[in-house]
């Protein structure tokens, strides 16, 4: 069953791009896929095009279903469809897998183009597959808008990670972002935040399945460090109160004085570990990660953000939750403060909100009347 | 070299137990032993005894040094010494490794009573060493104290999870101590506390090491399970500032666009997992863990902890401190209220630091004058 206002039933489409890409380590990927849905039309003067960019184990699936009976919808379905806040009887709404993800775009999972001797197999990149940045996702984007003749973008929106690709949008294509939405995002990471990064793929790497990240052939999944990494995760999407409020110290059962599951915390977060071994590649969490770590637009200008800011054009509206611990408000406030030190157009919203990094995924009223009243003023 | 005001050279004292213990699960531990150390001497009327109880990977070595040559002092020897905030001049201080640990009291690694089987080997207790509890750990501590021919303690001290320790002293024996010194604790853990519990312990028994925890009969350690379990409490012991001062986004060298050590940070977690997981034994660490999970004296009162504390008589210092996320000065404030709610007497001191949960392992001269403070009026 479709809900009301859905986008409906989407179709996943796959760009092809034969022209090398030149990657911030140095590297380059001689040739690439890009796969990604649309929703809604692009109007004539093809000024009415929003993007949207995922986050760490996001997708193209943004919106819709693939069939009536599909039990989940796109990710961010409860942001986007007619009349909904991204409204996509205005917006042409494109979602799209990022480079190294594991979903359909070039990563390592995906097959290696083969070489010119024919004797060679085809095989996964495997840990061939190059560390990509925020800079190469935004590359690899602008590309795809190439490839579907889109100029200029009438808003790029984002969380978390994805709210990093938004805002490097506005640094590396000043003239081709109108607006752009950061939400639940930081100009980079913690020493803190990067330390769980570090944790989840020391975790991965030295799963004894994981083989160097060459697993494919041995026909292995690191199962088990994928699932602890996931479990972690999730300690950090959300807060400690809504972790408080959702389970407490709730118990399942009597106390056995075991190591079994005994409060109902673990079972969520072993389901939720499961879960996520059997479907994600260890290889994309990896470089996932990586790309969050690097992300530092104001590396190069010796910290400071607000020169690395210092070409920007867009306008802006950014958004944080207060009960995030992983990208607090704080860290939006500086991307806030860089950006008025440009002197440029900027919303800020601080939404109360109990659910930490999660937030931004959810439907909550306050937060999407935000976006709604924002992107309704987004000019097409 | 001995520092000034050292304790000096110590030995450790093990003492043997032949009289059951009942412990909270049911199990019954038929004997046990206890290692333990003592600094300064007991007065004459047996009154000046101070119990130390330790944390998650602390020990019965918490002063001094066992030769001229070790490099380091015991876990807590900023604290303990003559002229020391607790003064060995005045006070006989005891330090205890906890059943269940894996310094030489009976724990998981150590060998298990032979049957009267004689052709049974000596073998370690393994998987088969019961679950113990911080009323467990208190009620055999107490045996220790019996058998110094000890009935009262002048005071009994802990951070974190010896603070715990301190707290049940005075709900199962009010008679017998006059003073608890509460620090960096808590009435019991969160829910995300406990969920950084059971993701190490996830990490440690899904590590294909660790063979259902009999990991000494096939000559295994869970090397890589243990290492990320200590990856993961050094950044839940540290506050997010502590991380930010002291590694910041600091890179080692030029980004190499890898896995391998890019950021400072990453060295130093490394480093400690790596340390850890060579000297600590994984079956206590599973065991640790479980008994923060599980200590919640009000669980049998309806959550009521002003209740739970109704019979204790003894008076207290609760000292807590900013940065400590782990177990925040909200937690501290809990147990005072309750303490409060009972007319009894509380010193409260919330200390400014930086370094997080860490902080009451530190010689900051704030906290240690109140300790000092405190102390010196406790009378013997």
């Amino acid at each position: 069953m479709l809900e009301n206002n859905s986008v409906g039933i989407v179709t996943a489409q796959t760009a092809h791009f034969s022209e090398p890409l030149t990657l911030q380590s140095g590297e380059v990927l001689p040739q690439f896929d890009v796969v990604f849905e649309t929703y809604g039309t692009l109007n004539a003067a093809k000024s009415n095009t929003v993007l949207v960019c995922h986050a760490l184990s996001g997708n193209h699936h943004v919106a819709g279903k693939y069939a009536e009976t599909d039990k989940n919808a796109g990710w961010w379905d409860n942001l986007i469809g007619p009349n909904k806040p991204l409204d996509t009887n205005k917006f042409f709404v494109i979602g799209l897998n990022n480079l190294g993800g594991c979903h359909g775009s070039s990563g390592p999972s995906s097959l290696k183009p083969k070489s010119s001797h024919k004797s060679e197999k085809d095989q996964p990149y495997g840990a061939s597959f190059p560390i990509v940045t925020v800079e190469d996702w935004v590359n690899s984007q602008a590309r795809l808008l190439n490839h579907l003749g889109i100029t200029q973008l009438a808003a790029v929106i984002g969380g978390s990670l994805g709210g990093m690709q938004a805002l490097q949008w506005t640094i590396a294509f000043p003239e081709r972002v109108k607006h752009a939405l950061i939400i639940a995002a930081a100009p980079n990471l913690t020493a803190q935040n990067m330390a769980f990064n570090e944790v989840a793929r020391q975790a991965i790497m030295t799963d004894p399945e994981f083989y160097d990240g060459d697993y494919y052939a041995h026909k292995t999944v690191p199962r088990r460090g994928l699932r602890i990494a996931r479990m972690l995760g999730h300690i950090t999407y959300l807060s400690d109160n809504a972790m408080g409020e959702k389970f407490g110290r709730k118990l399942k059962d009597k106390i056995k004085y075991s190591f079994d599951v005994e409060f109902e915390m673990e079972s969520y977060l072993r389901y939720q570990g499961d879960k996520f071994a059997g479907e994600f590649d260890a290889n994309t969490y990896l470089r996932m990660t990586r790309a969050l770590d690097y992300y530092d637009p104001a590396l190069g200008y010796g910290g400071d953000l607000s020169q690395a800011l210092k070409n920007v054009k867009a306008k802006f509206l950014v958004v944080s939750f207060t009960s995030d611990w992983r990208f607090s408000p704080e860290r939006s406030r500086e991307i806030v403060k860089a950006l008025l030190d440009n002197e440029l157009t900027v919303s800020y919203a601080e939404v109360t909100a109990l659910h930490g990094h999660d937030a931004f995924l959810m439907p909550d009223t306050h937060y999407h009347n935000i976006l709604r009243g924002y992107l309704s003023k987004v000019e097409v």
